[in-house]
C-alpha cells in the first residue's frame, strides 16, 4: 500500500542551480520531527508534462504529497494547473480568494494584474491552505481516495508560516503518525567511519533506537533515533543506546548534537579555570578562528602569534636558529619551542603550536606534502608528534585537519588528566 | 526518446533534513554550464527497493543518471550494489581499485577494515571514475543502450574533483550537447545585488550571452554564459559582456571565476614587492586563515598576532593601555596602534587590524554587536574605519564579513596608487 510522504520541488531556478533547495531540507526536518515516514524528494522545472507525470508517479507511490513553488501569478507558474489536470478535475475560482488577493494586492499599495486572478482557482474539492503572509494561497486536496497533496509556494517565508500555521497541525491529526521520533547525534574524532561503524556494528542493526553512521572531514557522526508512542518514551530509548555507544568508544566520542571540538575544548579549559594560546605556522590562524568561532571564547583564548615565516617564528616567538636550522620547521623541536614561547609570553596555561606542510608545493621525501607537526605544552610538560594526512586531500583539508587534530590532542590531555 | 541528465542524491541524512543538498546544487550549475538539458533532480535513502526503483525510473526517462552517495564502506553504503541488481549485472572485484585503497588506508596511518574491501567492487563492464581525493571510487557504467549511470561519493570535496577531473571532460565528449557552453563568473565585494542589478538591468535581460546574479555573504557574483557553435566562438562573446560589465562596475569587480579576494590581494602586493601582516582581534586569525588559504603566500604574508584579550593588545603588540581605556578595544586609536605595531614588529610593509564586537554577547548602546572597526597601515600612512554589519546575521557572518572588508580597504589602498 501507497505510504510515507513525499516533497515535491517545482522551479526551474532549481534545476540550473541558481539557488540551494533549502524548502526540502525544511520540510524534511518538519516531517521527521512529527515522526512522518519520507521517502523520497523530487525536483522538476516549470514544465506542465514533466510536472503532471511526477505527481502521478507519487500518487502511485506515497500517502502524501508536499509541493513547492509554482504558485505565483506568472506564465510559468503551473503547479495548480498541472495537478487539476493530472487528475482530469476542473478549476473553479474560489471568490473568498480572489477578494482576499485583491485586498492584500491593494494594502501593499501594488496593482492588481490580470494574472492576480490565476490565484483564486483551484480544483473542485480542494480546499484552501491560506497564506497569511503572501498572496499565493495553496490546498489540501484527495484527488483519490488514500492520496492528499498540500501545495506551497517555494518562497521560504511564506511557505513556513504556511507550515506552521495550518499544515503541522493538519499532520498531526491527519497524517496517521504511529508515535514520536527523537534523534540525538553523537560526534566522534580520531577514528575513521568504517573503524567506527565496526566497533558498533550490531548495534547498526538495531531495529529501535537505530543507528546510523556519516563522515565528514576529520569528524564522523553516529546519528541514534529512537520510536515510541511519545517524546518522553522516545528519550528514554535515546539514553541507554547513547551510554553504550560511549562505553564502546570511549574518548573518541567527543560531544552530542550540536558541539562542536572547540567548543567542548574551551569549556574543559574553563570547568578547570585555565586558558590557552596558539602559535600557527601552517593553519595560518585557522586554529584561533576555530576557538574563537566558540560565542563567549575570550574568558578562556588569549590569541596567539601567525608565524607563517621561519624569520617570524625565530624574531616573535624566539625559536632558535639553530633548532629551525637543524630540524627545519616543521619539526618536534621547533613546534614545542613554539607551542612553550607563546604559553610563556601570553601568560597562558596551554600552548599549542602547528607547523606544516600544507603543499601544494613545498614538499619534500623527507617532509612530503600532508606532514604536521603538532605539540601541546602544559602545566605538565609538552608533548609533540607527527600526523601524516597524505598529499591527495588537498591545502584546505590538511589546513582543517591540523586544526582538529591539534583541538583532540589538548582534549585528549585535559581528559587523561582528570 | 530518452533525454536529458538527471541527478539522483542517496542518503537518508538528505531525507532527514541533516544537511542540504548542496551536491545537487553544484551538479546542476555545472550542467548548464555544459549545456547539458538537465530535468529532475531525486532524493532516496539509504534503501536498496527504493534505490533500485528510483534508478529504474530514470532509465526510461532519460540519456544519463548523474548519482551522488552511498560508495562508502558502511553497511548504509548502498549505491554500487543497487545499481548492479536493478540491470541484473554481477559484481567483481577490480584488483587496481583494492590495492588502491588500501595503499591510501596506510598512506593515512589508517588500518584497512574488511569492509573497505566493498569499494573495489563494480558491475561487469563499468569503468572506475578515479577519485583522486578519497577512498571511493566511483563509476561511469552503461548498463543499457543510451543510458549511462555516473556514481560519486557524497562528499562534495570528493564529488566535485572527480566531476572536475574526469565527469566534465567526459560529458563534453559524450554528452550530445548542441552547441557549446562556456561561461564566466565575474566576482564583486563592496555592493549589494540589488545595487549591482540595478547598474546592469539591461544586460541582465539579454539572451546571448545571458547574465545572472547571485549573492553570498559579502560577495555578489554575475554569471556570464554564452552559447555559441564551438567553445572558441563561445569565449569570443564572453569577452565584450565582460568588458562592458566592468566598465560600468569599475573597482567593485575584484576578480574572475575561481579568484578568491585574498588571492587578489596577495597578487598584488606579490606584483608590487611587498608583504603584510595582520593583528586580529574579533576575527581570531580568520583573517589570516584567509591569506594562508591561498597556495604560496609565504612569500607576501608574513604573519600576525591574534590580540584577543585587552591584556594581549598591550603585551604584545604595545598597545597604549591608556587608548585602550580612553576608546575601549573597539574603536579608531586601537586599530591603528594595532595595525602599525604589527606592521613594525613583523618587518612587513602593511599591517592590517580588526577589532570588533562579533557577539551575540558583548554589545552596548555605543558599541553594538556587528560594530567592527578597520586599519591599514602601509608605507603612505594609516587609515582606520568603522563598519556596521547588524546584529541579525550572526557571529560568524559578522567575523567572516570583517575579513572581507579588510581584505578589501587593502585591495583599494593598492589600486589607487597605481
Amino acid at each position: 500500500m501507497a505510504e510515507g510522504v513525499e516533497i515535491l520541488c517545482v522551479g526551474t531556478e532549481l534545476l540550473l542551480g541558481d539557488i540551494l533547495n533549502g524548502n526540502a531540507r525544511w520540510i524534511a526536518q518538519e516531517l521527521a520531527a512529527l515522526g512522518l515516514p519520507h521517502y523520497r524528494q523530487t525536483v522538476v522545472g516549470d514544465n506542465t508534462s514533466r510536472l503532471i507525470a511526477a505527481v502521478q508517479e507519487a500518487a502511485d507511490r506515497s500517502r502524501f504529497l508536499v509541493t513547492t513553488g509554482g504558485l505565483g501569478p506568472t506564465p510559468d507558474d503551473l503547479t495548480t494547473e498541472a495537478l487539476a489536470e493530472a487528475f482530469d478535475t476542473p478549476l473553479v475560482e474560489r471568490p473568498e480568494l480572489w477578494e482576499e488577493i485583491e485586498r492584500r494586492l491593494s494594502a501593499g499599495g501594488r496593482s492588481v494584474a490580470a494574472s492576480n486572478r490565476r490565484q483564486a482557482l483551484l480544483p473542485v474539492g480542494a480546499d484552501v491552505l491560506p497564506n497569511p503572509v503572501g498572496s499565493a494561497p495553496g490546498m489540501i486536496w484527495s484527488p483519490r481516495p488514500g492520496f492528499t497533496i498540500l501545495t506551497f509556494p517555494g518562497v521560504p517565508s511564506e511557505m513556513k508560516a504556511m507550515w506552521q500555521a495550518t499544515a503541522a497541525p493538519w499532520f498531526q491529526d491527519n497524517g496517521g503518525s504511529r508515535g514520536a521520533f527523537r534523534s540525538r547525534v553523537l560526534r566522534f574524532t580520531g577514528v575513521g567511519e568504517s573503524t567506527l561503524a565496526e566497533q558498533v556494528a550490531d548495534l547498526i542493526d538495531s531495529p529501535n533506537p537505530t543507528v546510523a553512521p556519516y563522515a565528514a572531514l576529520g569528524d564522523v557522526t553516529l546519528r541514534v533515533t529512537a520510536r515510541a508512542d511519545n517524546a518522553e518514551a522516545a528519550v528514554a530509548l535515546l539514553d541507554p543506546m547513547e551510554q553504550e555507544l560511549r562505553r564502546r568508544t570511549g574518548q573518541q566520542c567527543y560531544g552530542v548534537d550540536g558541539d562542536s571540538l572547540a567548543g567542548v575544548v574551551l569549556e574543559l579549559l574553563r570547568s578547570a579555570g585555565e586558558t590557552v594560546a596558539v602559535a600557527e605556522s601552517c593553519t595560518g590562524g585557522g586554529l584561533g578562528a576555530a576557538l574563537t568561532a566558540v560565542p563567549g571564547a575570550s574568558d578562556v583564548f588569549g590569541g596567539g602569534v601567525i608565524a607563517y615565516s621561519n624569520r617570524i617564528k625565530a624574531s616573535i616567538l624566539g625559536v632558535p636558529v639553530a633548532a629551525l636550522e637543524a630540524h627545519g620547521a616543521v619539526s618536534d623541536p621547533v613546534v614545542i619551542a613554539m607551542a612553550e614561547a607563546v604559553r610563556e609570553r601570553f601568560v597562558c596555561d596551554w600552548g599549542i603550536a602547528i607547523s606544516g606542510v600544507a603543499g601544494p608545493d613545498g614538499g619534500s621525501p623527507e617532509k612530503p606534502v600532508g606532514l604536521v607537526h603538532l605539540a601541546v605544552a602544559g602545566p605538565d610538560g609538552t608533548e609533540a608528534a607527527a600526523q601524516r594526512f597524505g598529499d591527495r586531500r588537498g591545502r584546505a583539508a590538511i589546513q582543517q585537519l591540523s586544526v582538529i587534530r591539534a583541538l583532540d590532542r589538548l582534549r585528549l590531555r585535559l581528559l587523561a588528566r582528570t
